[in-house]
């Protein structure tokens, strides 16, 4: 699996992650997580270099890690501090791969390429998942699929009047204004219905749930997973500004070439304490998330096998350009990140 | 899994399928069967050509189908006839594989090569399926096992003197005078018993279960997994007509190397009407096809795993006959299909 | 999987091989085991060289086996002495694959190589586990891992101060005086504590639990994969004969490159009739190599996946020695034998 290495990846939610050793496979590999004593989150490959046990069958001895198989301790550089056998002497090579770590915006941000280039305010902004003006409701689940195949769900967003329908589908959405922006490494699908009966996800919220309303949906991409869609109705001739509006988490990290976890979140800026609309963000997201993309991406990846979607000559519609661009563009900073990683040819040396 | 491609399989009993949209991996492919609402059955792979979602999670709309992630439409032919996004031109390519299909004698046919060599014409005969001077009792099952271990298994009727004994074993059977007939590319497998005692099978239904009866077991092969099986007891002297007769039915279609479906049926020409004959045929299938056969099958193709049987070696002994030939002339149909379809080499162009 | 052939590998308990077929993979094989009529073992491959059935989805009729498929008889040299089909002669070629055994100390010992050199004097010695000065209890498990894992596990014993503390733990065990030993094919590691506390396992034997005394741990390996425990506590001053003692019974046995069978037990020199002191030995037994053995080891074939241990680098300590001088040696003693198989290159034939 061809991964983008200098990018910060979505590890967990913050508070799924606390003082106990946890492990989590992630990037292809197996990972151990837990927090210092002061709260500072640790990332480490979760594989003893001795014997190869899971460090995380092992326990904390103050802020490092003892091995439970022969007793070896690590500290969270991934430096062993202590062998406990024979003369104690400690062999250079007794390490452990650690991964920069960053807690911001209620996740945990995971580094995967080289730590002297981890610079978090390459995070990209998910501010609103913390914002208390905003109302967020989250969770996380399973993707049985490969990753790209997530993204290309979310960023063509015209499968919501046909895999959502009736709940997310909106008259005249297929034929509506839609363009795509590229800035640097993000992408932005903007759709715009001028007037049109709002979504049922949005009516019960609504003074006048039949009343003409603009509506839109627009969709940024931060590779090679972080997607923030801001979904809104506002009566016609109103401001944006005065509109009920959903801004979606939508993360998706590579485990496999065929699996992936994917957390999501939803943030609204109505009714922050009424728990119907609560209830209502729940249920969507079971229904949704749960019941109709991950079956439907789930089938694709069974249908595709082992098979590069490009490479299977898929016909590409209109309504395709948003995941292509994006496809691409991951594809493109792969292929630039191998490039300047590889040594430059003897001849040029 | 090089399979014989212009040649009809069986993919279902004529009842399975109906208006709904059903899916069955067949021939190392995912398809989608229904009727047409004038009760036409329609084949096509199972697989939408713009983002290879399974077509079967979507729906009908007339005799159309619409695939469920973004609402393509497709016809009976396979052509795209509806793309509701942006200015909904249709590409080219928008085409699903289709194949053709035939419903006669309760089955549902399909041709699984060049549809212009589709000659219905060369369905083998299984006209005795709704015959109404004979009472047919089938059903299907998986094997998890090659097809070609499936119809081994029919070619080489010795082993009901084991593995089905005591109920169908017969006296003087393994040593009983032993004919094999090639077609074209059909073989006939015919062992007479002058004199013995009726297999218990057919004990109930005879006057005299112990007079000593003619007994036969003639088998026809149709490439490539095409059984008729007739067993028949009749008194000795008396002539073959007026003897009890099973018309067996066992035909295999492969799915994948290592698994197949296989349909099965027996039609009797006694005892028409009764219930207790029913049910002696049922009780037969399930013991002898689904605790005997199958097991015995798939541990087979599990001591063979990914081996081939010729390559293997085995002993072949003189009841091996049939069956050897009959995966010799398939191979060299298929082999003789391949050459066909090559281009011919530049030299001779 | 490269195997060590020209050795004796245990098959199973003696207990668990009767008159009735028995079917166990081993060495990346199927093997079929029965006792004849005269009690003696006999090993074959379970699979008929016919069809390719298991022999033990068949019969015993005698001392020989007849397979269920087709009725091949064959005799406990493996020799076909029945062919009921046609005019009955035996093709020469029809042969199963059979194994010398040998019924000793409780275990049936099976030789994989060559027969002409299947000398019974070669069986390690496990004399005690039938010893009646010595109460023994064993049984035996799966694991989900490389034989070679298991051997490792045993032949490094400090892990007993971590994945079995505080049960085995014994303080000072990990600076204690540890003597590697070579003898031809055998490894012995031993160690020694003068003056501790006796581990827990040995407290409620001894007069005063809390008296110091001297402890040993001295393990012998047999290639591939059969050790001897000896573990001993004895007041300090007095001489080892005096001492509890326990022997254990470590034998693994390959299956495939990631899946092993397990035989153990422990035989005991005190409290013969105890039936507490039985249960104690099944309780960590239970506890130890069930509950921490086998997850430890498992998971440690989980991270390792495919990997060879010794190409994956891992961190060498003082503990390891005996380990990784079994694994050299075994590793030496494999490719000794795949050379003299080898046919002499032609230039010096």
């Amino acid at each position: 699996m061809k991964l983008l290495k200098n990018i910060w990846y979505v590890a967990a939610w913050s508070h799924e992650i606390g003082e106990s050793l946890t492990t989590r496979d992630l990037l292809g590999k197996p990972m151990l997580f837990y927090r210092k004593r002061d709260g500072t989150p640790v990332a480490m490959i979760d594989r003893c270099p001795h014997r190869f046990a899971p460090l995380s069958m092992g326990k904390r001895v103050g802020d490092n890690v003892e091995c439970g198989y022969h007793g070896l301790q690590f500290d969270c550089s991934g430096a062993c501090t202590l062998n406990p056998h024979g003369d104690g002497r400690i062999p250079q090579t007794a390490r452990v791969q650690t991964f920069p770590v960053v807690d911001r915006h209620g996740l945990i941000w995971l580094w995967a390429g080289d730590p002297a280039r981890a610079d978090s305010g390459l995070i990209p902004d998910f501010e609103h998942l913390v914002s208390p003006h905003l109302k967020t409701i989250g969770d996380q689940m399973i993707q049985n699929a490969n990753y790209e195949l997530v993204v290309d769900n979310l960023m063509d967003l015209s499968h919501v009047n046909y895999l959502h329908a009736p709940y997310q589908q909106v008259d005249d959405f297929l034929r509506a204004k839609h363009d795509v922006m590229q800035d640097g490494g993000t992408l932005e699908s903007r759709r715009t219905v001028a007037s049109t009966r709002a979504p049922q996800s949005f009516q019960p919220f609504l003074a006048d749930p039949d009343a003409p309303v603009e509506y839109w949906l627009n969709i940024r991409w931060h590779a090679p997973g972080c997607c923030v869609l801001e979904t809104g109705v506002v009566p016609v001739g109103e401001p944006r500004e005065k509109g009920l509006v959903r801004l979606g988490t939508h993360i998706v990290t590579p485990v496999t070439t065929s699996y992936s976890r994917y957390v999501y979140a939803s943030s609204r800026n109505y009714r922050l304490d009424d728990p119907l609309a609560d209830d209502e963000t729940k249920r969507w997201q079971q229904m949704g998330f749960h019941e109709q993309d991950k079956p439907m991406i789930e089938a694709v990846q069974t249908r595709m096998g082992d098979g590069d979607l490009l490479s299977m000559r898929p016909i590409l519609l209109a309504t395709d350009g948003a995941a292509i661009r994006a496809r691409r563009l991951l594809a493109a900073m792969i292929e630039e990140e191998a490039r300047i990683n590889e040594p430059a040819p003897a001849a040029l040396a």
